[in-house]
């Protein structure tokens, strides 16, 4: 059962409210990137991938929007606007990577705007207002856009093919957070190897990390994997290392929001001590995550700005106070993994341990 | 600031409601084991040495309590309350080893009631039911009961004194659930440790695990040693790793449930994994308990029981749901860590290595 989390619809932004979940598939439809940046920043909209196709959608979005009749002032909507989005989340690496790509297709479509073939006098002035070269602009970008929506579903299917060969009949694999179809277009990243080998016959079993303080685990993984029929069972974070020894974890496969060069990976809070666990027991620890993960400008994760959120995270459960009111709260939102702990690295091109990672 | 997470007041019991904490301090005036039984399997009551105290308090209530005018009467009234009180929670030993406490006096007392240096004749029959008696039995036990909590208030503060030797100025200590005052009679045993040393004037820093599913770390540890200005900084489960890293954490102390005969030790779910996070950052792991909580009986921690408890708790938080109402669950309430990856037990009688552990 293909979810998505995201899809153009009327010339609208429509996207699952994931805070909403597991209690209620709530939908809003979007029409400004107001909204669409309040929802990355409370995380109604999550998942290092689907971020960047949000974003993408979003800077389709204030080009359509944007009312300027100029192409200096249509340059100066979507500086704005990029700007915004590029504000909302500091580290997944998707966001940039996105921007980055719908801000190369503006300024290359804004500067040759004539279409391959066309009859255009060779006096045409790029930046001249003429309506007819906004609106091709303007599709252009759109067509971008969802040309990341699309990849990202189809990277993610290749990243469910090449993972679901290190499945085993008999595995027991623990996730965290929610690598799954809700971080994605669609599919998900580790989760989408957990729907692959389902789909090939392969018996095995999830345990999912709860993942506080935002419960990505427990409220969408879980939720997702259900949908999906996958034997999967709950536990808090604390449980997962007598979880591993006592139950028989086989491995370890979790998503990321920013590989470094050297195959450093920063993914949601929590990774990092269940890789120290992984080696402890012995165990492979994977990382599941498409191309437009990794940011070949940063050489380690040393150099990955890591977001630390509000400290009523860490208060407040809904309505139910959870801790003093005035407690001193640590709240980063994510950890980097060191390379050495990491088995291999499962992208859209193949399954890669850290030295050809660091080939690629 | 002595807290008192129990006392007795005029033949009753009274004791904070932990799982009011931390918006409401509560005490509930308890008049019959019922009442208590309830609170200590909703953890209103938790926290081994607590549970010895409060369990050793019901019985002296269950005894005052008893209308039987005979000896064998008050027999089966004891044996049927200390059988209610042995049944809510299974893995903390001090509840076994103080019930039998508490039985030793009961069978001792009632064998021979004969006060010494009293002038009773040779032909006094212990099992008459004389009422002079019975009621010097009664107050025979419940001087043991109080006995037992005066004596694990000093346990405690021995704990706290032998601890504190091991905090330097300047160290960043993580602890999990809560060793406090609330586990205790009063002053805790891990955190005995950091109020003796604050009381020392050192300087130090404490990180608390939030502990789900129940939050004791969050709710209680926050709560008590904020109360004692005690420098906290609160955290989830899953960024205990990353704060041994990157805030420099230099050792951890946990409390303990049960120790077994070889060091291994049972305490909340989730320090398992902060044994091994400590030996893969190269930091000394500590368990603190009173020598009520180290079952000679038990050889290794495989003969331990590890309670597991209701799914809810991992599906609900308050009124907030979660997870999916039908989430398959694991829910242990313990873990075990095995006595390789403790460098030291702290009594009330001294700070052993595992080494002289096993010799005592």
């Amino acid at each position: 059962m293909l979810l998505e989390p995201i899809r153009w619809q009327k010339n609208r932004i429509v996207f699952i409210d994931q805070t909403k979940l597991p209690g209620r598939l709530k939908y809003i439809r979007c029409r400004d990137i107001d909204v669409l940046c309040e929802a990355i920043k409370k995380l109604k909209i999550r998942g290092a991938p689907l971020i960047g196709v949000a974003v993408a959608l979003g800077y389709a979005l204030a080009a359509l929007n944007s009312k300027s009749k100029t192409m200096k002032g249509m340059e100066k909507d979507l500086v704005r606007a990029s700007a915004r989005l590029k504000a909302t989340r500091p580290t997944a690496v998707n966001l940039f990577w996105a921007l980055k790509r719908m801000d190369d297709t503006f300024f290359c479509k804004r500067d040759s705007p004539r279409p391959e073939g066309s009859a255009l006098p060779r006096t045409f002035r790029p930046r001249s207002p003429r309506p007819f070269a906004m609106t091709r602009l303007k599709k252009a970008i759109l067509k971008e856009a969802l040309s990341i929506l699309k990849e990202d579903r189809e990277m993610c299917r290749a990243i469910g093919r090449n993972g679901s060969r290190l499945i085993k009949n008999g595995d027991i694999v623990l996730t965290h957070c929610n690598a799954g179809m809700l971080a994605t277009a669609g599919y998900g990243t580790a989760l989408s190897i957990f729907y692959e080998a389902k789909k090939q016959g392969k018996r095995f079993m999830v345990y999912a990390d709860e993942t506080r303080p935002l419960m990505q685990g427990s409220r969408l993984t879980m939720w997702e994997l259900m949908r999906n029929r996958i034997d999967a069972t709950l536990i808090c974070d604390d449980m997962s290392a007598a979880t591993i020894r006592d139950k028989g974890i086989t491995k370890i496969i979790v998503g990321a929001d920013r590989i470094a060069r050297n195959g450093d990976a920063a993914n949601k809070i929590g990774t990092y001590g269940l890789a120290v666990l992984a080696k402890y027991h012995g165990i492979p620890f994977y990382i599941a995550a498409p191309s437009s993960t990794i940011d070949k400008n940063i050489a380690t994760g040393k150099d990955i700005p890591i977001e630390e959120r509000k400290r009523e995270e860490l208060i407040y459960v809904g309505s139910k106070q959870t801790a003093p009111s005035r407690a001193k709260v640590y709240n980063p939102a994510f950890d980097v993994t060191p390379a050495k702990l990491i088995t291999a690295i499962i992208t859209e091109s193949g399954v890669y341990d850290i030295k050809s990672f660091r080939r690629i």
